[in-house]
Parts: structure tokens; C-alpha cells; sequence
């Protein structure tokens, strides 16, 4: 799609002071990394321009994000929702930084703690199974992987992948389910092993959709 | 966490109308579902109840969401931002329907034509496979994979998790990530020809979590 006829500028119900809000969610793992508002400029320029712009209600100016940070975001889509009043924004976000703390995401806390926000399950999953590579505790399944090396690792792949063949051979869905989603942990496993980031594999499948 | 001290309500800094915007977000696959606003008193209650509770700015009056529909949002996690001025709500939303529309998203087009949001990498993936299946074309290879049947996709399972294994025994992070992909996508497939939703698989993922 074009992005300059992605949204008619005049269809925005903008606020009283002229401002939508605008969510930009990372295009890979679905992660939001922002809120910030947009005015009608903003919103025309950042259609223009294929990055984001937003209105920075503080020092009341147009925000080119990543003007002085170099962390620009890339539009790779934008719709506004049922009632023309929010903007979903899918970005890719330039040195993986939204925030100005530096974080990725300015979710990134959680009852004080840092934390990012959630992305999509298996990127969660890919989460813990790094925590256990990094903090290896004895009753762990996944560190006893990890201690196992790749010959350990690697068998389960194979194990698991057979069991996903099998159920499909039988056509139990629950079965399926089950294998796949084995298959899917022993693969990240794996990933982490050999220190290969999700995104990697996100942005080959990606890369294929074009 | 308990979801009751996940915000001190005094924290968040309300708007003028002392409203605070609430991105709604699927717990599974990052979908964002809706935008609302909430005031103190709906946040208060989102925190006790578990369930989101917005505040109706057309009719002015707090917003059970669900309680006519039967829609509810069972609240999985809540954060806010780094200035406190906005609230991302990680839910599981009843009936998979957010939107007053029906749809499941109150972002739900694109250029005036129905289009889901984009969730993660591999819900877009298995998106397109189903819809190769739904709508097969005679150049599409994802045509031919079920057009083969079963023993034509599960031999590529075999085939891609070998290719796994062979790229980590090389260490060749490039080659692993590829492969896993390779992996992934026909695991879909396997997915799809036996009708069994990927939602199905991160649901089993995420239950193993706890």
C-alpha cells in the first residue's frame, strides 16, 4: 500500500486541541513502544515521509522522533480505528530505542521494577529461556538443556519434530497443538544456544512476504 | 503480581477531564484491540475486578466493558508509561471481540477495506497461509505444500528440523536463523492443513509458563 493514501487527513477526529493519540507497536513481535499525540501536520508528514512525527504537547512544536536521538521510526503501516479518533502506528524503530530513559519501549516498568512490556507469546517464551541461559538454576528443564549442549538440545528437536509428524498422522488437534508447541521451545532453545535473537528468524519469514 | 498494586492511582496524571487513554492489547499475540480512556474511578475498578472498566465519553458514565455485549476483558497485566500518562491493559478478551463493530479490533481497516491489525511475525505468516489455503493459486509454493497433503508437508518438517540441527552444529547463526525459519513456516502449514489455530499452540505455551 501507499502510505500517503493510508489515511485522509480530513477523516481524523482530532481532540480539542487538535491532537490524536498515536500507539506505535513494533512490527516484528508486536510490542508497543509508545504513546505520543499527532496533529494534522504531524500526521501529513509523517505519511510524507514514511517515519513517524508526532506533536510534542510540552514544548508545544512538531516532533520529528529521532531528530537529535538518531532513533528514528521507520512506518511501515498506520490505520486509525473504528471511531477515527487513535492511530495505530507499526514501526520499525531505529537502534530498537522509543524511549528517551533509553529503554525500548516507555512501558518498560512495572511496580517500579523494570520490565519490558509484553510482546507475542513466543517472544515471551524466548524471554524466560534467555533468563535461565544467563541465570542457570539446578531444577530447570531448560538449563539442564543448556548444560547438555547442543547434542542434548538438538535430539529433542528431532524427538519433537517426529511427535508433531505423528500427531498430524493420527489428525488429533490437541496432539498437534501440544507437539508444536514442544517443537516451537526446543527450537528457541536452540536459537539461544547458539545466541541467534528471535528477530533474526522474524525478519527472514518477513523478508518472505514481500 | 497482584493486579491491585500494579498502579498507585495517584501516580497516573490525568488529562483535564481527568481521563487517562488505555491501549488494549491481546495477551497472546500482541494485537492491539482498542483504545479507551479511563478516569480514577474506572482504573480503581479495572485493578479490584480483574476486568477492564473504561469511562464512556459519549455517555458520560463508567463503562463495564462487556457487561452489555458480554465482552469482557479479562486483565492480564497493566502498566503505565514513562510519564504516567497512558496505560497499556494486557487482556484476554471474551469471545475474541473488542470492537462495538463485531470485529475483533477497533483497528480493523485499511484504505475503507476489513484488515485484522498486525499481531506478530508468525500470526502474519500463518494469516497468509490460511488464506493460500482458503484462496489456493496454481505459482503459490504454500498451494502445493496442501495440495501435497499431509506427506508432502511432513516431510519437509523432517527435512527443515535436520537443516536445524546441521546449521547449529556449524555454529552458523546466519544458517540457523534461516533454517528456523524454514522450520517454523512449515510447522504452520502442518498448522493449518489440520485446521488447528496457532492461538491453540501460544495458549499451550503460555499455560506452561506459570
Amino acid at each position: 500500500m501507499s502510505l500517503k493514501q493510508a489515511i485522509p487527513l480530513d477523516k481524523i477526529r482530532y481532540n480539542e486541541q487538535g491532537l490524536v493519540p498515536a500507539i506505535a507497536q513494533d512490527y516484528l513481535d508486536g510490542t508497543v513502544l509508545m504513546m505520543a499525540w499527532m496533529n494534522r501536520e504531524s500526521l501529513k508528514k509523517t505519511l510524507e515521509t514514511e517515519q513517524a512525527w508526532y506533536w510534542s504537547r510540552s514544548r508545544q512544536e512538531l516532533w520529528h522522533k529521532g531528530a537529535t536521538s538518531g532513533h528514528f521510526q521507520k512506518v511501515k503501516g498506520i490505520r486509525y480505528d473504528c471511531d477515527s479518533d487513535a492511530l495505530l502506528v507499526t514501526i520499525e524503530q531505529v537502534g530498537d530505542i522509543a524511549c528517551h530513559t533509553g529503554e525500548r519501549s516507555c512501558f518498560h516498568q512495572i511496580e517500579g521494577q523494570k520490565s519490558l512490556p509484553p510482546a507475542d507469546t513466543l517472544t515471551e517464551v524466548f524471554k524466560v529461556i534467555k533468563q535461565r541461559k544467563s541465570n542457570p538454576t539446578e531444577e530447570s528443564y531448560t538449563c539442564k538443556l543448556f548444560a547438555g549442549g547442543d547434542n542434548k538440545i538438538l535430539k529433542k528437536i528431532g524427538e519433537e519434530s517426529v511427535e508433531v509428524v505423528m500427531a498430524c498422522k493420527d489428525d488429533d488437534q490437541e496432539a498437534i497443538a501440544y507437539e508444536a508447541a514442544d517443537l516451537l521451545y526446543h527450537t528457541l532453545v536452540a536459537l539461544a544456544h547458539h545466541n541467534v535473537d528471535l528477530r533474526d528468524v522474524y525478519r527472514q519469514l518477513d523478508s518472505r512476504r514481500k
